[in-house]
């Protein structure tokens, strides 16, 4: 619930860049395979902000990454969406080279740099 | 305009990542040094969607960046958000070590990492 969630993030603050992880089904990863099979796909979230360098406070008080349109929201927006744009990005660093499955009619596949092995601020 | 940028954007696509510069006073750097010297400040800015992996389609279609707050706004943003969000970021792979000026009252200061000097989408 909406009560739940910002309880968690006051007593915790912005969680950092890391590695998640959640089990599902390859049909679910929407790739286009249907298969029942469970995978388990890692992925990358959380904040960036204190890995800011002088790089991102100046694209912060410029505001280059703003589209026009967009500058008027600034205020608006209360600092989230500005922060997260004005940081390094929570990406993988390495991906899972594979991920092998059998689609539900017995044939099977392969395919790559679905989930992520590490992450990183960058 | 919205109109002379939707005319741009038709003609040219969006703009792949890039080096971009703009030569602006040390002041406007907005890094708290008052000093009227200008220097260049290199930044990377434009667009990874053709970067994209299996990793960011599947993030795409779970919205796991997405804020529960976000996920009923997603379709009026006619997308422009969810390319940033679902994509290899465009940022500096390397960084000009150091920049180097007097200010207003004479002081000599070098800081570190302030422009760019290589972007990738990573």
């Amino acid at each position: 619930t909406e009560t739940g969630r910002r309880t968690k993030r006051a007593r915790k603050g912005p969680k950092p860049c890391s590695l998640h992880e959640i089990e599902l089904t390859v049909s679910e990863l929407g790739l286009g395979y249907e298969s029942d099979e469970t995978v388990r796909f890692r992925y990358c979230s959380g904040k960036c902000i204190h890995e800011r360098r002088n790089y991102d406070f100046v694209m912060e008080h410029m505001q280059l990454n703003n589209g026009s349109s967009e500058k008027g929201r600034r205020g608006r927006d209360n600092g989230k969406k500005d922060k997260a744009r004005y940081a390094p990005c929570c990406r993988p660093t390495k991906f899972e080279k594979k991920m092998s499955f059998f689609d539900n009619k017995d044939r099977f596949y392969t395919i790559q740099n679905v989930s992520a092995r590490a992450c990183g601020c960058v």
